[in-house]
């Protein structure tokens, strides 16, 4: 059965069942879900904020830019278009609570991929505790999903703009599985078992960084982002928003060991320029960036200082001592 | 100068710039604007909510969809685009609050038609208070935009739900205009300039009732939404969703002499079934209804009832006495 089939209003309808559905079903009530008062199915959807300060955030996948339906399930579009938004709350420290969800297809878009859409979005929506409250469907040639979503905090967010020279930097997790395991869906080369899985699910499944965030906000530091774009061109935006430069040392970024074993010669460029780690890249004191990376536990890791310099510059120092200033080479899609 | 050109990160600084520099220009800050706590340009938007209940919503228009570029101006694209959402907002009795705007665009889009875009949308945001707060931008082949919208309230918000046999339904202005000004448009038929004038901006810079939704709620109404896909549809989901049925009294149906006298024989059907007037559509006790109707200027009118019967059911009462059921005829784009 396809879109046309049951037309905008019964495939609407067939979401909001499914909404409905899973809701009742998660075995605990997420907060967000208890200050409904308005749900999806209305002009708008309503809620109660229970702290003070509230987030808003967007981002959008466009088949055919971002994702393509080869190298990616319908379940993993799901997961994947709610992640980098919940990622992007995690980066300011805050905690995820509401989704709306628009769905740009072709009107011979299968009903059962829509269900799948959303089993890989209640996946994640589900662990992180984000109600899904409302949302938009739009016929489009070429498949995109838009989330809007928003989060709480009960103390001023983390910013790109207050890196200060001195701060160390830092990441919250190992950097470039993604793009590694994008490389393996698209080259196929032989790899072990063990590596493809674990590559390939850090591209299609990635796991923003909620605890982490937090951590970093309630440690008392001021500046993070989310590592979306690479992590040399995000790092050199965070300089760029804080008026600083940074020195990037390439020995210390930390690397997980399939990525190394599997990518030799490749590793630390999927790490600069692969994107879409979701990891949190933040800066602060030495002693406070020193007592926060051993509580996270997925390969945090200092990896640079921030410097006075040409705003926005990053200068990447090698093993062997050499040193060279960055340029982009991320993901710009206009380019 | 088009997007490619300056690429994805430099059309956002554009954005962000213009977003900054509108805001400074604004001769009143909004309440919205004197909330924010992070402004576009971070991961993440933030703001203190000053009202206890928060609302969101999402709408998007594609073009070759909901629009042409041969009928309607970046500018009023613009417009439209918020206008869509702020109506959503105002149908629930609240009051529109922050924007995060996600344009899907080709890279040959020239960066003037952004600015002009923005400048629709700065003209309506300006007017409703609205603070424009973050988005998102990706390359598509097809242009779209989609905006979600918070808003907030001061009590239980206005909802589909809650119709009742014996309630009178009303709309909040005249019915139909839109679908005459996009009538003009594409069939350009020779008429006075006055009605030429006053539809095709019906059509393109529509009016969201933000004050008349407010106005119902204040008076202790329950029921609304807004007329978005047509008076008929749109009243067919209003019952579906309350579980009645309704009459609707054609010749009571507010109709601008204007349109009447543009379209002599098609009224009805561009007020029944044209879409996007973004009126609102309400039902209540005969006393606060026809109140209420006496301080809406634009056309108010009390035009049915709500029934017991088959939900969703609307039957239409022509001013002979005939009857019959409507059929939806409104937009379904996949259909």
């Amino acid at each position: 059965m396809q879109i046309k089939d049951l037309g905008e209003f019964g495939t609407i309808d067939i979401i909001n069942k499914l909404i409905s559905s899973n809701r009742a079903s998660s075995g605990s009530v997420s907060q967000s879900a208890r200050n409904i008062l308005v749900d999806t199915g209305d002009d708008t959807a309503a809620w109660s904020p229970y702290e003070t300060i509230e987030l808003i955030t967007t981002d959008t996948v466009v088949q055919g830019i971002h994702f393509t339906l080869d190298t990616i399930s319908w379940h993993d579009l799901g997961w994947k278009s709610l992640a980098a938004n919940i990622s992007d709350i995690a980066s300011m420290g805050g905690s995820p609570s509401y989704a709306v969800i628009t769905l740009g297809l072709p009107g011979t878009t299968d009903i059962s991929d829509i269900k799948e859409l959303y089993r890989g979005i209640f996946a994640i929506s589900d662990q992180y505790g984000v109600s899904i409250i409302g949302g938009d469907m739009v016929k489009a040639k070429e498949a995109f999903i838009t989330i809007a979503l928003t989060g709480s905090i009960h103390k001023t967010p983390l910013m790109r703009t207050t890196a200060s020279p001195g701060d160390l930097i830092a990441v919250s997790g190992y950097i470039g599985n993604s793009a590694g395991g994008l490389k393996l869906i698209q080259e196929s080369p032989v790899v072990s078992e063990e590596a493809s899985q674990y590559l390939i699910k850090m591209h299609q499944q990635p796991i923003p960084q909620v605890s982490s965030g937090r951590l970093i906000l309630d440690y008392g530091l001021t500046t993070a982002m989310d590592i979306s774009d690479g992590l040399s061109d995000d790092l050199s935006k965070l300089c760029l928003a804080s008026g600083v430069s940074a020195t990037l040392h390439l020995d210390q970024i930390p690397i997980h060991i399939l990525l190394k074993s599997t990518f030799p010669n490749e590793y630390i460029n999927l790490a600069l320029y692969g994107g879409e780690d979701y990891h949190i890249l933040f800066t602060g004191t030495h002693d406070k960036v020193a007592q926060i990376i051993t509580k996270m536990p997925d390969g945090a890791a200092i990896i640079g200082e921030i410097t006075h310099g040409v705003p926005g510059q990053v200068t990447l120092v090698y093993q062997n001592g050499d040193q060279i200033v960055s340029s982009r080479k991320g993901w710009d899609h206009f380019n």
